[in-house]
């Protein structure tokens, strides 16, 4: 397989550089796709020169500065519409020829990204394998043996072996995660609702999301953030709350990981050691590891098939079913054919069976920043597979299945080579709208394992300029607000947690302030005279940060502090007026010290 | 009927002048439940003495200062477990008696509140009107040819009648709103999941609430205060943010109320006055009326029972309905008869069909700070219910149907009497979590009419102390977050909204301060020498609040600032330091007029 590097960043340096166009690199990628498909069967249509025209001669009339995806080439899977190009779902019978794209393809377009062919996938995008497909069984782009994994697979399959930057995929039981993790490529399946899935043949339309297939974090993080905005077209889209956009993907420092107690390799001699490695990793990359009960998500994850969301599969689908069955593949078939006897009782019942699960794993996810995970118990054969359709498909789906009927974020991030060279991955899961989060987590892991990226190019291994954010926003308090103290109780009732003891930069003065509960005012001076203040470091989730600055008096407020490490954070500041005719108490070095100094009665003020 | 006062103030009061005591004044109230029990059957179980002691003995070991609740009589509805005591559903087949009281029983009685019985419903609580009942039917509270209102029918008569402070009522149709109207009460259906529902029968378990009926809204607000609190119980109890918390009761002022444009009365000739009357008194509160399009909230309500909803009642009695059909009222088993036809295809697309209409009443109610609406088109009479046991009953659900299906807090609130003397009342609903912000509009509606409350007593007319607080936080801003300046897309992508410009207290100082972006910092300053500085006061979800004040640099930070009219509201503040050496520019008044005429290198900073 020939090296290449269609990063976007690449790409980018390469057109302005002028050593390609966005037309001649095309036009280069859409013969290669056309000799990849006999082997691969990753194309259903791959765009001529005349469907593709239009995208390239709009980019001649711009200007790369003004598109942020100028000229990026990328692959649609086939239950996604694309304007004028029929839509199969790798059915034929069900084709059809939309009139206008999906919401998000028309915003890539929009953004300067240019289609280049529909991909194969399991029929319905029912399926994690990627054999499941009336246009050829999509093999794997790495061995021969194994399958692409599904139902993305084409979709995978474009990335890897290098006719686009990325492509989308969906995934609804882990149609995205499980083929990036088999080409070891990064899926993101973001929080349902982020992406439009408007103008996508549902699966599950209460749980489908549509995937970035990437090479690298980095290029899901740009893509997820150009792109995640609440359309009027998708019911189902929500808004993504800004702690959750673009400036969150920055550095991790410390964090805590959940590990499930008990792992399930299916008996695989590799995974176990694999997936150590990236535990191990996390742990080097500043994380602690902490057990948690995995029992919840696995039958939360049974549901999905076992349940009567089969139903939702049905009702897409049932029609063509019962009027043309041999249009629909045998083992689709199967997968739904007791769709029909499931009663709306049935399906309300198991609603409540996942409530009840979905209450005790957000406890579980309460306690940590995110979850690690294999991506799979292990690889299966495309010998296995025909030897039995339904098993190994399941076997793949024991670490995804779960995701979007829980209402998780995950991002599949390569983790390792098997001895054969099949591409092995892990995944990591979190609160919704921690997406940017995790990619954090999954750009470090990149370049902690420094593996080379698809196509063989080494990876990005500059450090990311900002801190990483997630749902939880950090507070630095130095006074009433500290653990047992009076004003303590704000932050606890709002899920707050000590995170950190620690010391303000030397430069800070410390007044005790007068008022109904006696608390400290800090003040920062830039010309000598500061001291470093006792500080606590708390952190709460951002959403509640609002009504906590809400119920903060004057002349109190909360800015940036900066810590003795250097660090800026969210603290408590003073307007100056505050300070006027206070006691000055730097000396004590913090409040504890000061109270404790200080008489009963100003202890006791609260 | 005699003159009553059960406001839990008032009672507190007695009990603290120690004019009664919680065992005499409890024994009057079951005496009094006895002796009204013939006429209204409003109890299905008054506790006997020996039943209530433990209750009463327990209050006396304890200090009246320690228990919010003190000695206050409440009752129960039927289809809520209090422990030791049966749960009818008003169907003596499905009787049973619990171990433990529900959740929410529990934590009232632990707060010092005392259980006088259970009350009467409408069968497995279907039905809207109280005469659903094995145990007799429930007459109005005011006049005897017209209902109760359903399906809390007998709780709503213990406090309309005098025999408790206030009552649990439950909602998931409209069961706690249409009774609080027909009987001159406050009925608030709070946000889905604020108040726990362990221990309740099941109507339809993805919707039910349990209401609180009382004669005020500062007693509904005060009880859900006390009680709304995430259960480990209920997998569908929420957390409370605490922008919703006790101190978002206050006084409202300006604000923006949507009113249907066509409204529904069912041809009846006192209700269109009546609910302009309320209309008129919003407008007089500083209310703005907004014309809404109420065509896809009354499309949801329409699903509730022609949809597959109706599955989850048959989820609960269904079993009974088909061992012993005679155990279940023949006006019961129609409803719940298509049930067992419904599918899981049914079930799903009824719900998609839900969150599309969601999506379209969604965009309506984040144009408002909430709807007004009367609480049913007409009162329907007893006579029109024996005649015809469905749609009269359909009718009184045409204002209350669709809010639990979208997700909206409602408070029914006493607005009147028709010429017959019966109770008439109109709702006020908004976004989830705004519902001590629709207890504000509540009360202030109750003192601008006031009408004497439930027994004839004065409302209490003082103002409250603090100001309301909805899920919208306000922000004030004086530089580059100003509308059209250079960083007022921070607040446009947050959803934020300019609400007014006005001027600051007379005693700020500005600075322009250097920086990425030129921006201001004011100062107060309490000696003299500042000035009123023109600012503008911008309104955001306060989920949003969080983010906006990580995006603020060093010397900034928000705390709060004194407007012209004395009103202190959330606003940029200044570190001291970062004021060190900066020019002062108070004397320009403002940001825009320093910008206007400072060089054109300050101005295009940014």
């Amino acid at each position: 397989m020939p090296s290449f590097d269609l990063r976007m960043s690449t790409l980018r340096a390469a057109y302005r550089a002028k050593e390609t166009t966005p037309r001649k690199l095309i036009g280069e990628l859409l013969a290669k796709a056309a000799e990849l498909n006999p082997e691969f069967h990753l194309f259903i249509h791959v765009l001529n020169e005349d469907e593709v025209a239009p995208y390239l001669d709009t980019l001649e009339t711009q200007d790369i500065d003004a598109l942020p995806l100028y000229g990026i080439p990328f692959a649609i899977k086939d239950n996604i519409d694309l304007a004028g190009i029929p839509t199969t779902a790798a059915c034929p019978a069900f084709a059809y020829v939309p009139t206008e794209s999906a919401t998000l393809v028309a915003q890539l377009i929009s953004l300067g990204a240019v289609p280049i062919g529909k991909t194969n996938l399991d029929q319905f995008a029912t399926g994690l394998n990627g054999t499941r497909s009336p246009y050829g069984k999509c093999r794997n782009s790495v061995h021969p043996d194994f399958p692409a994994g599904g139902s993305s697979a084409g979709s995978s399959l474009a990335v890897a072996l290098g006719v686009a930057s990325f492509a989308l995929g969906t995934d609804t039981a882990g149609s995205g995660r499980v083929p990036a993790a088999l080409n070891h490529l990064v899926g993101l399946k973001g929080t349902k609702g982020l992406l439009s899935t408007a103008g996508v043949v549902p699966a599950c339309r209460t749980l489908d999301c549509v995937t970035y297939l990437t090479a690298t974090a980095r290029e899901a993080s740009e893509l997820l953030a150009l792109t995640a905005k609440q359309d009027p077209r998708d019911p189902y889209s929500r808004v993504n709350p800004h702690f959750n956009d673009a400036s969150a993907f920055g550095e991790v420092s410390t964090f805590r990981f959940g590990v499930p107690s008990t792992l399930e390799f299916a008996g695989c001699p590799e995974s176990p050691a694999l997936f150590n490695d990236a535990h191990k990793t996390l742990e080097a990359a500043g994380g602690t590891a902490v057990e948690i009960d995995f029992a919840p998500f696995a039958e939360a994850a049974r549901l999905l098939y076992e349940g009567p969301w089969v139903a939702e599969r049905y009702s897409v689908a049932g029609a063509l079913m019962e009027t043309q069955p041999d249009a629909v593949l045998p083992v689709i078939r199967d997968v739904l054919a007791k769709a029909p006897g499931t009663t709306a009782v049935d399906a309300f019942r198991a609603q409540y069976r996942l409530q009840a699960l979905k209450r005790a794993c957000d406890a579980v996810m309460a306690e940590v920043d995110f979850v690690l995970t294999p991506s799979f118990p292990r690889p299966v054969t495309l010998a296995e597979l025909e030897a039995d359709p339904i098993g190994p498909n399941s076997l793949l789906g024991y670490y995804t299945n779960f995701m979007n009927l829980l209402d998780y974020a995950a991002v599949a991030t390569p983790a390792g080579f098997m001895a054969n060279g099949l591409p092995w991955g892990i995944t990591v899961f979190g609160r919704p709208f921690t997406d940017q989060y995790l990619l954090s987590i999954a750009d470090r892991l990149q370049r902690m394992f420094a593996f080379p990226v698809v196509g063989g190019s080494a990876p990005d291994l500059k450090p990311l300029p900002r801190q990483a954010r997630s749902d939880r926003a950090r507070v630095v308090v130095c006074g009433a607000h500290m653990e047992g103290l009076p004003l303590n109780w704000q932050l606890l009732q709002r899920g707050g947690r000590l995170v950190e003891r620690t010391l303000s930069a030397p430069c800070y003065q410390l007044f005790a302030i007068e008022g109904i509960v006696a608390r400290p005012g800090m003040a920062r001076v830039s010309n000598g005279g500061g001291a470093a203040i006792e500080v606590e470091v708390w952190e709460l989730p951002s959403a509640e940060l609002g009504s906590f600055l809400t119920g903060i008096p004057a002349p109190l407020g909360l800015g940036k502090v900066e810590l003795s490490d250097g660090r800026w954070e969210i603290g408590f500041i003073c307007d100056a007026f505050g300070l006027e005719g206070m006691r000055e108490i730097t000396s004590f070095g913090g409040w504890r010290r000061w109270i404790a100094a200080a008489s009963g009665s100003v202890a006791n003020a609260s």
